[in-house]
């Protein structure tokens, strides 16, 4: 058993289960990831389907991320839409900003974008996504230089080729998956340059490989997860406990010789469970407890023996699932130890 | 192959993905739910926790449903505070009802609930939960007496016993969990017997075990799922392609030899994945397909082809968690063929 070396110091006086995140561990990820993308000559680009929280962007803004990056148009509506005075700084950096990505990877959507009347703005570009052996969408890297020309053809503005090497998502193949992606966008960044197209925006990264991403080929990373870490992270050994920003405070309701039950179930941890995944989540302060079974509003936990009413932190298996569930987190400042709430701004937005 | 014969006859103007709930579907469903326990003299207190929707709650009272089921306070307060005038038939409904029954498995929640001041009320009654083989919470039948007991000894009012045969979801153990459940229910009254409480409410039911549920022992059943069926239910035989009243419409947005790319991901289906599904989720009106992958904003099909831009209806594994992750219904009326929004009042009503 690792000893329980994180407290919260703190006695938070809310309901469970409420997702709370740890100001001093969140503040430390930004910085890391931005200090690393600086110290290998990367762009940094941060995902933020990952906390859909404003708040957060600005502080990956603030230290030195170049844009963010987002899976919807909903979501892009959240994060555009910053009107108010507190909001402003974020909203002058997107202005500042010539060109909003859009990914495409089929002639199709690239028809159908030059059809919009939506791309002459002159501050719109297309990115032709690769698949880098993921499998997922993208085309492979030896298409891509036809699909940029279609796209090219039809009068968009083909700002480069990005990827998600998502099969980095196993203990083995994260250092892999970075070299796949390295050479599936080399390999179209050649076959743009066949047509006769610069690629001038080279984007890879997910949070298991960044830690193997260099420049060279790549201009960019787009990393989402890194900002909280979850027991993915944990398992996959790209952060440790004490990295991890968010959790889930969750109570003791049921005990039994064998097991205790917490309050907090898939609808609020969510359901993921990857192959690598030694449970549905690890309790932060308890690392040898395991969640055997997850139901709505159960988790089943055996390892450990608490008390009835006793309170834990639960790190969810993949973040992002657990933060669309929620409406607010609970941050427990750095200055003052308490709680203060953060709304969840694009919860939901994933249309 | 199962050829399509469900087809929504509207044309449905609704970004994607959406939820869409095809009206006579669901009326149907409640339909023979409240027929089948009526036909077998039970009675019927659905669990809104599938639908989270005061409508829905509504017409299940219309219907013949003695009660509601919910999970957690917040939902209940959702549920409970209906003071609008078309809200007026299910609050009278409330009203009238003599108990809010409150489910205990440990002697600490029993003198907690005690010392809390909320039980002289006389509108609150405990009933106490028994595991009959889910082996998640509750204590065992042998264990029931002395447990209500000590809730009777604190001046509680215990109405009777309760529990959920959760390990009915496989294919092969629905019939065996509804034994269990029979026979753990069985002994939990001999049980409270021996201490002389009588077990005015015995409840019983998962939407698995529900078509071996019969009175006797059982006075009352609790589904949920029903309502609505999912692929988890399909694959479980509890129901037909034709009785799926939930889906959500998506669009295809990327497209491989071998695969196509929907945009509904674990954001808007949610991440369940049972021992015995044969994927991430089902298509509708292409039951030869699977869902082999699920990331975020996509999901990834095999086993059919259809062209970039195609609408498709995907069922989720688990509909109570999909419904969880969404603020409105789109909802195909029965009369009109076009859509209304109705809104999933209670979600995120989690704590």
């Amino acid at each position: 058993m690792v000893a329980p070396t994180i407290s919260l110091d703190v006695d938070i006086p809310l309901a469970t289960p409420t997702l709370v995140i740890d100001e001093k561990v969140l503040d430390a990820n930004i910085a890391r990831v931005a200090g690393f993308a600086t110290g290998v000559g990367l762009a940094l680009r941060p995902h933020v389907k990952t906390h859909k929280s404003v708040e957060i962007a600005r502080r990956q803004l603030a230290a030195g991320a170049v844009g963010i990056t987002v899976a919807t148009l909903s979501e892009a509506l959240v994060f555009a839409v910053w009107l108010d005075a507190a909001r402003a700084a974020l909203l002058a950096e997107l202005l500042t900003m010539s060109t909003v990505f859009l990914g495409i990877d089929s002639a199709e959507s690239a028809q159908q974008f030059a059809g919009s009347g939506l791309a002459g703005s002159g501050r719109l570009a297309i990115m032709v996504e690769i698949d880098s052996g993921h499998h997922r969408s993208g085309v492979l890297p030896a298409d891509s230089g036809a699909l940029a020309a279609v796209a090219r053809d039809c009068g968009l503005d083909v700002a480069g080729v990005f990827t998600f090497p998502g099969h980095s998502y196993s203990p083995e193949d994260r250092q892999t998956a970075a070299r796949d992606e390295e050479a599936a966008l080399g390999g179209a960044v050649a076959s743009l340059s066949e047509q006769g197209i610069v690629a001038r925006v080279v984007s890879g990264g997910s949070t298991p490989s960044l830690e193997f991403a260099r420049s060279g080929i790549l201009t960019e990373v787009r990393p989402g997860v890194s900002v909280f870490g979850d027991a993915q992270q944990w398992e996959l050994g790209t952060c440790a406990a004490h990295d991890i920003a968010l959790t889930v405070l969750a109570t003791v309701v049921s005990r039994s010789p064998d097991r205790i039950i917490l309050d907090s179930g898939s609808k609020v941890l969510g359901a993921d469970r990857a192959a690598y995944s030694t449970g549905f989540g690890r309790l932060l302060d308890h690392p040898q407890a395991r969640i055997r079974a997850l139901s709505e509003h159960h988790a089943t936990v055996t390892g450990v023996d608490l008390a009835l009413g006793s309170r834990v932190r639960v790190v969810p298996n993949h973040v992002c699932t657990a933060v669309n569930l929620a409406d607010l987190y609970a941050v427990v400042t750095a200055s003052h130890g308490h709680a203060v709430a953060w709304p969840v701004d694009a919860r939901g937005a994933n249309t």
